[in-house]
């Protein structure tokens, strides 16, 4: 496993700087059932509006049923059914759209990501990496796993192992490699007023 | 400082386990610049979809700005200010709703989501206490920080020490030290097709 470290001007927490959402899975290494345990009790205890826990997480494991598991993977489009074919588990998360009195519940989406972030990090901290894509079919897996109105379906979630970098696969070596971005810090977070850079 | 670990059937990393939305905060005790600047780090290298980074954060520091800080105090409802006014630090968590090309991004409330749970666990990493909170008033806040109308307030997010057990108020007590809870992970969680209970 070669690590990709987030580039932070003060250190933060490991599994925090270590997850990064990589595409070369070892195809070889399913994840134990205590650990797909460990990361749904991590994405169960995450925060959300009112404690109403909007998220819905459906789980396919290409081990355990790899029929079913295949109806789901073929609700990826076809760049990421390239590498994501490797990964043992594939999950979709869901975002209860309503409270229950039938409300708009305008957190749903948001108390999801955190839910889905906690996985990930657990997933880190168990040595396993997590990548999440919003390049599916939402119709297709809707019909297909009779998904209800009211839920949004807003991310397939890959979980495995990482392969070994000199087992990496030529086409998915470059993009592995790379190293990773984001905006400037004074770009994202504003100091008391909109636009004015934090620091 | 007490604790309210998560109750899991299998552990999870202490940074999820012990993290946990308080409203008992030390008015005494400011967050260092540099454990601050370890919360934004964390929330900067969260995942978003094609590496968009749709959130953007506006912060307020009591000590540093006190007038300033009033004035987005004053935007949350009353039940929130009772509590939240002890804390050294306010947030507001926005979320772009589009893409640079001006489409919809479907992910935006979703990513922001997972940047700020990033921030929490960063949070939790030194010691401190997050709280995220839905009531404020959104349109207030919009105006009163010339916020623009492409960008969804989402969450107001206390940060802060938490009061030790002795010094919690009378009236926060009970609700302090109630017991945590969440839907049992069968009703979260589904194996293979929806509503089929995991595990």
């Amino acid at each position: 496993m070669f690590e990709k470290n987030a580039l932070t001007q003060t250190p933060i927490t490991d599994n925090l700087a270590r997850r990064w959402s990589g595409r070369a899975y070892d195809p070889d290494r399913p994840v134990a059932n205590v650990q797909l345990l460990a990361l749904l009790e991590a994405a169960r205890w995450a925060p959300s509006c009112f404690g109403y826990q909007p998220w819905r997480f459906l789980i396919w494991d290409r081990h355990a049923d790899a029929a079913t598991w295949q109806r789901a993977f073929d609700c990826l489009v076809e760049g990421n059914r390239a590498w994501a074919a490797q990964a043992p588990l594939l999950l979709l998360a869901t975002a209860d759209s309503q409270f229950a009195d039938g409300r708009a519940n305008r957190w749903s989406q948001y108390d999801t990501g955190a839910a889905a972030m906690s996985l990930a990090v657990q997933a880190t901290a168990l040595g396993l990496m997590v990548h999440q894509m919003g390049g599916f079919d939402a119709g297709r897996i809707r019909t297909e796993f009779a998904i209800p109105e009211s839920f949004d379906c807003l991310a397939m979630i890959t979980v495995g192992y990482q392969l070994p970098i000199d087992r990496i696969p030529e086409e998915l070596k470059e993009r592995e490699l790379a190293p990773r971005s984001r905006r400037e810090l004074g770009e994202t977070f504003f100091a008391g007023a909109w636009g004015r850079p934090f620091g």
